[in-house]
């Protein structure tokens, strides 16, 4: 399968999560066995094409959970949450970001970057950049230097890598 | 590395979400290369040796999404979400459910599990049972048939396995 494949099972949702929006839909392309296999062995490609080694993968609750632990599986490298405020149990630091509406949070462990370390941030759609640019500031207090984002969707007509201080890789494009 | 070295890496955290409840944190596990790659392989092995075919893993928002795709990956299945309320984009069947304090809800696309099909309910910790249950409810009413179920970690003082009306797969088991 290449991109192409799994971009025909990504599906368009009209006015979701609001009105004019419309929202790519990942769940046709989870659900396809070989597509879900190809879209991790993509990812882990360009990373390994293009980032050198990896010590971690963090990925943005909720979505970038799915695909970001078996992308540092593939790697060898380990996963770290970033999480919505409450939600790790112990120490945190956290980071707060704006969206289109309003304000929103994420968190990490305190400890989760001890001794540094080559991380990439992983979500699942790169839309304007604000979560992803918040986690890697966040990272970076944290004591890790953020090697490249990795995304399975970038909204390219919306310049998001454009805010974001280290080499984009996305494995399906749209430019409009 | 085998459950022993896994359980090394799960760290108790005292009084959270609530006083007086131990919470096992797994990311310094998920954080550990080795061990995230130990623990796919371990969730694996255990449906391969006694489910049988898999065809799709169901993943309960937020953990369950950690590990239930690169277990997907591995047994060559696809991934389906069960999220909270709002998030999934199409036309959704929720199912309520009771926690110890208050009610929980989550919901799966209509068509996730279209061609019905032999499932997994994959979380990443067994407790009293009440999510995984309510998970086999709803993707047994849009009918698929639930072949097992796959936690990390099961909390076996609480007797959550006597719940789930199919066999129980737990990698890491607390008896105390």
């Amino acid at each position: 399968m290449i991109a192409a494949d799994l971009k025909s099972l990504i599906r368009d949702v009209a006015d979701f999560p609001r009105p004019g929006v419309v929202f790519k839909d990942t769940t046709p392309l989870l659900a396809d066995p070989a597509a879900l296999r190809a879209a991790i062995d993509l990812l882990a490609a360009q990373l390994r094409a293009q980032a050198g080694a990896v010590d971690l993968v963090i990925g943005a609750e909720a979505r970038g959970f799915i695909l970001g632990p078996a992308l540092a599986a593939s790697l060898r490298a380990g996963f770290v949450p970033a999480r919505r405020p409450g939600k790790l149990p112990a120490r945190v630091e956290g980071v707060e970001y704006s969206l289109e509406y309003g304000i929103d949070a994420l968190q990490m462990h305190t400890d989760a970057l001890e001794g540094g370390g080559r991380v990439v941030v992983h979500d699942d759609l790169l839309a304007t950049g604000g979560t992803a640019a918040a986690i890697a500031r966040l990272a970076e207090d944290l004591g890790a230097e953020v090697v490249a984002f990795s995304f399975l969707i970038e909204l390219g007509f919306l310049g998001g890598r454009q805010r974001l201080g280290a080499p984009v890789h996305a494995v399906l494009n749209y430019e409009s």
